[in-house]
């Protein structure tokens, strides 16, 4: 996708639904651990189109007392082993999987197949083989497909790119993104069969979407550098720091940094005439973002936004589906991150730049 | 050179002189461009046992404006046809070199052969043939090599370097270093015969040199993505942009950035408890260090130094040469940097990553 194609859907989001809708969507929760139960089920109540109608997990306990929380009937909660169920519920229109990263495929296959519409966090999978198939199943299906990609949603974010593809700072020749936490032992996420890898997997994919969504291209080669220290018993079976530099067809590099040892979120768009940096880049609240421009470096705000990234990324399914438009950040979206994940784990073993695409 | 060594070598600088000299050191100055004119010959007034005798010029009208402004007799003004005439000039103690890259070699050797100590500009030559022919000069004639890294100098690259090697964030995992500008066209730094190569070999060669002091380690690895747009005329002869990782013994990794198109001026050094910034890292003037330590992030400063770097490099050779002491930038110290441009020019060149040393 060019530059303006991106640019033209993302005008688009937020602009509100042409046809009024007459209902809210209903998404059914999948996966009830952190993210799910503080990050997304509270931001369903600043939304205007969509609503929580089904919780599914394999603890009861958290069946009973989020279902409790949020006013979901018992016969509206669901294990995994009677997951397909869901076909036979109409209230629900959409899931939102919030699963370890190596279930996503699976379970928004089945939810594609039960004739709903599927919300999946990133990364979208664990392969490029599985982000197809979770492609063809929706398309098969007739029913959308969109990645969690929040920061889509978040204004300084969209002023970023606005900002950028607008040459504020003249045509962009480099970018800077890094993303990185010290991650704390004994978790899923460093589990390589339930997170299909390390840091790249986890938060290393927002420098890659970043650099992605800043320059609206597709890199054309990558060269990566790993380092971990397998005697840290945190990786064991996953990488700790990767650092890849991506090569777009116009000529830009982008350095991005992934890290589970160390902090980082920040990028930093550097044109002929000056750089737009945001740090913090993407967390859930707090962005800052500055520019430097002719000299002169000073703060930049937008405007405070009607509903937060988070509501406004599960309206944006729901309007999506109502008016029957494809999502800005749909399957192809994660497929697209995916294929590259997959090129810098590969250039990294290799000690060799990797071509994508073609 | 470890860790330790390298640090008690940094403690001695500035630490005075032990047995008080009874003369400054006389220097004369070789080539005078603007960095000669504006940067350090004004900074001689500030030096303890440094001063101008000699100039040496190939514009015979530079020679008498200079020498009537520092007061340098005709006997002492010298062009580059009898240059090697400064033998016969006993006030000449050490010849500061200033020339375009790829002449730095011929007159450091040439300077040697006459018996004076030299301090060269970095990049100290432009292959690592000609560094080691320069070391042998100089070990021939038993006189000093130093290189004009002048941060070494800098009060706030001296505190970072302190602050890392104590573990201030913790073990150091990974460290970003930029250093780029948007060149002028029409300068001898953009033809290749003159310059050696084009932003590495000019600005990128800090971001090295940092990463190198600020680990205290030699690089065992080096992987570098080179972006050039050859229709722009100041790139016909020499690279645009270079990103390179270097890998360090202790795992470390060093993410760093040479660019001719865009403007940067800075490193952060990030530890498993926090990191240290500096920004702008490496200017003449006006360093700024931030610290972000146990979620706090808050700018340091260190107090304020008895002369500028400028001044305390001028001096550090000129204490040498009265102590009889190896400088802390020693010519070995330009051939280690040289080393490793000339391994990221060949992983650039051959899209993989390449082994240094052993």
């Amino acid at each position: 996708m060019g530059g303006l194609g991106a640019g033209l859907m993302l005008a688009s989001v937020g602009s509100g639904v042409s046809a009024a809708p007459t209902r809210k969507i209903g998404y059914a929760i999948v996966g009830l651990g952190s993210y799910a139960t503080r990050q997304i089920m509270p931001n369903f109540a600043g939304c205007e189109h969509a609503r929580i109608v089904a919780l599914v997990s394999g603890t009861p306990a958290k069946l009973d007392s989020y279902g409790a929380e949020y006013g979901i009937p018992k016969t509206h909660r669901y294990s995994y082993a009677d997951f397909d169920r869901i076909r036979d519920n109409p209230d629900i229109d959409a899931v939102y999987i919030i699963l370890p990263n190596s279930l996503h495929a699976e379970y928004a296959i089945r939810a594609a197949q039960a004739g709903k519409h599927v919300m999946c966090e990133k990364p979208m999978a664990t392969s490029v083989a599985d982000c197809q198939a979770m492609i063809a199943a929706s398309r098969k299906a007739g029913k959308k497909l969109m990645i969690g990609y929040r920061s889509r949603f978040e204004p300084y974010n969209r002023l970023a790119i606005d900002l950028v593809r607008g040459g504020h700072v003249g045509p962009t020749r480099l970018i800077t993104a890094e993303h990185g936490f010290p991650i704390k032992p004994d978790q899923w996420r460093l589990d390589k069969p339930l997170s299909g890898g390390g840091s790249m997997m986890d938060i290393g994919i927002y420098s890659l979407n970043a650099a992605r969504y800043l320059t609206g291209e597709e890199p054309v080669e990558v060269t990566a550098v790993e380092s971990t220290d397998r005697a840290d018993p945190r990786f064991r079976t996953v990488e700790d720091r990767i650092s890849f530099l991506l090569r777009f067809p116009s000529g830009v590099i982008a350095d991005c940094i992934s890290s589970y040892s160390t902090g980082h979120n920040s990028y930093r768009i550097h044109g002929t005439q000056g750089w737009i940096g945001m740090e913090p880049a993407t967390p859930y609240a707090g962005q800052s973002m500055t520019i430097r421009k002719n000299g002169v470096t000073a703060p930049r705000t937008p405007p405070a936004p009607a509903k937060n990234q988070f509501a406004a990324q599960l309206d944006h399914l729901a309007e999506c589906i109502l008016t029957d438009k494809t999502p800005i950040v749909p399957g192809e979206e994660g497929l697209a991150d995916m294929r590259v994940i997959e090129a810098i784990y590969q250039s990294a073993a290799q000690g060799r730049s990797v071509r994508i695409g073609a």
